[in-house]
């Protein structure tokens, strides 16, 4: 892992940039104490979503957490996908055709670039938890409900998994859920046009885990309640601060 | 109102029991400024409820609140209702006999006792307002959706609302739910086979308000987790503090 660039942010949060085997990256840091780490997991394209990416990991930082979050495969700055950009196509396609989309088209788009950044976000974990300052049990927060289950299933340094419902999840995910044992906390937007909301449901009745919580709440995509954001770092608090 | 006993509990929560027209109830106050009062709604029955009630109060005055609750009618001290007693009667029969319960026995265990609190607990309210100590809006926090969902339509003082999903709802209840406006925290307990997921999740989406959100946490009817009672208290502090 190579740091490229490094700034300090007028919060006090260390924000570095950093280069895995030429997938980008981003790490937030303060100098306070060893902390645990939350990985957020995003739909891909940093240059595009770095804006809520940092505000999220500031916000994290600021309740006692490292944050980073990495590039994922085809997207932003790194090699283009035929598979995933004729997935993407066929499913701009669907959804202007305005019917259902094809579960065949979902396992295209979700499944091949999951396969692919499950070693990745594995291997930057590595490099990550050598940083100084970085150390503890490791979170998930994002909205890769595919990323974030597969990992929870089969990296044992993830002790807590937040899934954001916002994205198409393959029929085989929900069956991988059953298998995840960590505690979750699922988010919900209510009325998320773009998402499946009994999709979601079967996820969160599907998960195996002792401890799980669904909030579900009023608005679209990008309306999730600021209270949401305090709740889930108490989630992770309760389960990664010891 | 006639306060009938008083006594100092050992958090300094001075508990009264009180009497409004021969209905029983109990009032937790703190000695603190004047305090928003949150309703607590129980199955009816406060001898059996006591000890679950008091200390859902105890926990509800430390967070900065008053908090209340009245007998239901037909419950606990007060004079038996045939109607109730039959409707009863033909649940436990139905339940015994593994199947749905029908709708007309839902409808007759709960609308009448509703129709017949709601303006018990109004009245109660006029009373309790005028208890020194006690001000400002008021929230209601229980298990009897049907009387939480009436009381947020027909009394303006109402201004949150929390339902703990664990009830018999009938479906015209789930229509009324259009016209509440105030805020809502439903709690669902996923597993609670005593419950009927489906409605509950109807209700909360029939809700009209703009800012609903629903928790729902594995385990059954009474394995609510801690951490609900902090965010309960924090959805009554978003609302009723200011």
């Amino acid at each position: 892992m190579r740091f490229t660039a490094e700034r300090r942010l007028d919060d006090g949060v260390l924000e570095r940039e950093f280069t895995l085997d030429d997938i980008p990256g981003y790490l937030w840091t303060s100098d306070a104490a060893p902390a645990p780490l939350i990985l957020l997991g995003h739909p891909g394209g940093l240059p595009t979503m770095y804006p809520r990416l940092a505000a999220r990991a500031r916000h994290t930082v600021a309740a006692g957490f490292a944050a980073a979050t990495l590039e994922l495969p085809g997207c932003g700055k790194r090699p283009r996908s035929t598979v995933a950009d004729e997935a993407r196509a066929d499913l701009r396609r669907a959804v202007r055709a305005g019917g259902p989309v094809a579960d065949e088209i979902v396992d295209r788009l979700v499944l091949p670039p999951i396969e692919e950044a499950v070693p990745e976000v594995r291997a930057a974990l590595d490099a990550l938890l050598e940083v100084p300052g970085i150390g503890g049990p490791v979170g998930y927060a994002g909205g890769v409900t595919a990323l974030g289950l597969r990992l929870a299933v089969v990296e044992p340094r993830l002790a807590a998994l937040l899934l954001f419902a916002g994205s198409y999840v393959p029929r085989a995910v929900v069956e991988e859920a059953r298998r995840v044992t960590v505690p979750v906390l699922v988010l919900l937007q209510w009325d998320d046009v773009d998402n499946d909301r009994q999709r979601a449901l079967d996820v969160f009745d599907a998960l195996g885990s002792a401890e799980k919580t669904l909030h579900a709440n009023t608005g679209g995509h990008t309306g999730v309640p600021a209270f949401e954001g305090d709740d889930a770092n108490r989630f992770f608090a309760r389960h990664l601060l010891r």
